[in-house]
């Protein structure tokens, strides 16, 4: 039987609010045996980028990342979030390193090409390497993840976080049992946006198909749940989608 | 017998450099065995301070750290440059992974006490754990340290570059056979700073009372050789101050 391990990707508002992130970061203490954080942090990017008077283009909720672009979300996604989530998870007692993907060579990415729209450093991934975050697994430290990789060349990539969540729990399901939970600042996915209460608790592949059709989800959603079904058909366990401050509860939305 | 293992410290204009930079790692990929490189990134840090219009104080070499340059030093030291770093190292064949001292756990500071200066977030070791670098060797892993560490209390500091490679050194002394080599833009230590030929090719400690006493080992140079003595006295088997580019030669400045 393969042992379980539980993949946890938080980004969005969470990440940006001391207090939200102090809180997930406790609830993510309190998970039993073998964890993983991947950890965004596209709004603080955003103004980091406006301080350097760097303007910001998103297209499809996706950062157009020139050569400067690169050197923020490297400095904020790298240095700035990922070393003060680790100093914190340690504070806690959990044993924290953080990654980019160019550390240990873990996720390896082909820059995006350009089509009808050129999204400058972004990065594809082509390769995880589960064998590199189970080493350090096994030694009972636990990998944090940042949004970076690289393309094995000298290249440090932008690589969308909720992407790289899912290609990690799909590499990793080949070793682990592996749930992947999404947590954000809403309740799950929500049949009507205004209402936190109208959380869909379970979402089959046709059931997305509908609601997509339907636009009732849309925008940031639709690339998270076209993740977790690829994750699904690599192998990925259980897959949820819920509130950072309902991490290890039985809520959110389940995609099956 | 111990394993052999060689430190290497880079700062200064190397880092900054792109071309002298990728010398010096290549010269670091050609050195055999059990090795780390520790890298500083001051120049930069200082550059995009200035960029986001934080102004940068430094008392006798170190750096005043408030709050928004640790921001800045976290983001530049463990983000830009030492994600640059590893992708470069990976690209050249080394499995690189990049470290701050709350990594692992693997430097532990105090928060160094208002004197006469408020050095603000700067960071005294307090602790190395050998064994957090070790393992990562023993992976056939290749560290790759910033300077910046932790409180252990969620507080990441500030922690000088030389101090850190010294201390590194020092602690790893206990589980190998030790060298720590400096690297910097000039050819070791001069006895006349504008005669690059003026290598001084071995310092014992009275000469280093006489050198400084006599002026002519000043400014930076000071806390690097104090460090040194430091690392001898610990058990570091050689210490090298030389070029950059005379990595791997037998070259520079050796502390006895």
């Amino acid at each position: 039987m393969k042992k379980t391990l539980n993949v946890i990707k938080v980004g969005g508002k969470i990440v940006e609010d001391k207090a939200s992130l102090e809180r997930l970061l406790n609830a993510f203490c309190k998970i039993k045996g073998d964890k993983m954080l991947v950890c965004g942090g596209g709004r603080t990017a955003t103004k980091v980028s406006e301080a350097l008077g760097i303007p910001t283009e998103m297209v499809g909720g996706r950062r157009v990342t020139d050569a400067e672009t690169l050197k923020v979300v490297t400095m904020v996604y790298a240095g700035l979030v990922n070393k003060q989530v680790v100093a914190s998870l340690q504070a806690k007692g959990v044993n924290a390193i953080g990654l980019t993907g160019a550390d240990l060579d873990c996720i390896h990415s082909e820059r995006r090409p350009v089509g009808k729209i050129n999204y400058g450093y972004v990065g594809d991934i082509s390769e995880v390497k589960a064998s590199a975050f189970a080493n350090l697994i096994e030694l009972g430290i636990i990998p944090v993840i940042c949004p970076i990789t690289h393309n094995g060349k000298g290249m440090l990539l932008n690589t969308n976080a909720d992407t790289i969540a899912s290609a990690v729990a799909s590499a990793m399901a080949d070793l682990y049992d592996v749930t992947l939970t999404f947590c954000f600042e809403k309740n799950g996915v929500l049949s009507n946006p205004e209402d936190e209460d109208s959380v869909i608790p379970e979402i089959r592949k046709a059931d997305f198909i509908r609601l997509r059709d339907e636009g009732i989800v849309s925008e940031g959603m639709l690339p998270k749940l076209e993740n977790a079904f690829k994750a699904i058909d690599a192998g990925v366990n259980k897959i949820v989608i819920t509130n950072a401050d309902n991490l290890g509860k039985d809520s959110g939305t389940e995609i099956i």
